[in-house]
């Protein structure tokens, strides 16, 4: 099941996708939170502009160099343990917003990653009953000015620049961990192309360990690595992100008005 | 002006401290968003629980190695230009509420720290326009597992578990930053001694800093530094972090329930 929110005649809404139809069944509130409550209305898809899925109240959770490969060209190696950081809130923009150049750096890169939706409050959540507490997945794209991430070692200000956090298209309740995919192209070409398969730590793993730190709340984003391949976005560029079974993640680039 | 949040009769509320009649003027809603207007009730302070003054919607953003003497005992020097990192909005305990020690670190220390609490939503401002954007001042507790922000480099796991940013007891209009001292004492030892004069940079030029990198919205919360002297907490200990003008922050520390 895919769920959008959406804007439509200035109002903000959620929905189920129909697939079949192109068409949003609306939902009378946020699903996080009120469960699948339809209204009885059902709109286009394409009369309406899909907004980032979720807004996090409390955190997006990354985990740094969860591919192999990405650790090697990042020069290191995955580390034992997830390497958790954060990203604030007011880094979300949804599919289509433009991601900001900002004029501090010279060197922002794409990284396309399959993103965690948490449905329940978790505290020390086992491995086994990850699941339970997971509420559906999305897209990422964690943009990080790799220039500054360098300069100041922690990623806070790398990685925590308004616009640096698209998300969406859409939450997908199921994914195929076993088949699915991760790619990203900027225009035509493709930069990051990975199997969530390969990913380090297990998507349950993360949930585990993150829950062992911070308290997860309905809402919370774990952004769960991305694959090698990273590289630099500039102003004019489109970055699409598909995971398969949710969907592509599309953003246009530009650089920051001065 | 000093501003609470309170728990009274199982109801969280707002209001401004009447220091002569040591009573809380109730306020009908959070003032940060809805201005000063009371209920016309008053509650005597004795009958309240204070609570953590602000829980932020959106970020808690604190600044490493912001008095020399500090970045010194860190092995370092304080870096030409705010160093950022974030802590969740899960991390935040009040007035009075346990520190407690998580199961994965051997040395948890306490940081104090004075804390800017932002009252509008701010994107680039200026520094000598800082003092528009700030609601107030308030009392921080940067708790951070020593070992843990060694080994992982990264700093959010080190400073980001629950209960490790207790916040508090009030939030002051009104700071004197050319006499206002910082003491934290751990039980009747004085650890920590520092002038809010001496920050390597200063309030407005963080808050210019920070909103140059994010949008700060109302609730925002800016930990500016802890001065020399941070050291151990252990289960048992009562740690007090003390700001001229505001007040004191006191918290009790215990280890996990395994």
């Amino acid at each position: 099941m895919k769920i959008a929110r959406f804007s439509h005649d200035d109002t903000i809404s959620y929905g189920i996708v129909d697939e079949d139809e192109h068409e949003l069944v609306v939902l009378k509130a946020d699903p996080l939170f009120a469960g699948f409550d339809p209204t009885g209305e059902r709109v286009p898809l394409s009369a309406v502009k899909l907004l980032a899925p979720v807004i996090p109240r409390s955190k997006i959770v990354a985990v740094g160099k969860n591919y192999h490969e990405h650790a090697a060209e990042m020069g290191g190696e995955a580390p034992a343990e997830p390497l958790l950081f954060l990203k604030p809130n007011t880094s979300v923009i949804g599919p289509g917003d433009a991601i900001v150049l900002p004029p501090q750096s010279e060197q922002v890169e794409h990284e396309g990653e399959l993103a965690v939706v948490i449905g329940r409050i978790a505290r020390n959540v086992r491995e086994e009953d990850a699941e339970d507490v997971i509420f559906g997945y999305t897209i990422a794209n964690d943009v990080t000015a790799r220039d500054l991430q360098r300069r100041d070692g922690q990623w806070t200000r790398a990685k925590g620049f308004d616009t640096f956090c698209p998300l969406g298209p859409v939450i997908e309740t199921d994914v195929d961990f076993a088949a699915g995919t991760i790619e990203t192209r900027v225009g035509d070409e493709v930069r990051q192309q990975g199997r969530l398969a390969d990913l380090v730590h297990s998507v349950p793993a993360i949930v585990a360990y993150a829950s062992s730190v911070f308290t997860l709340l309905p809402g919370d984003v774990i952004l769960t690595g991305t694959p090698a391949g990273v590289g630099p976005l500039v102003d004019g560029d489109s970055v699409e992100v598909t995971v398969s079974g949710i969907g592509t993640l599309q953003n246009p680039v530009r650089a920051a008005v001065q």
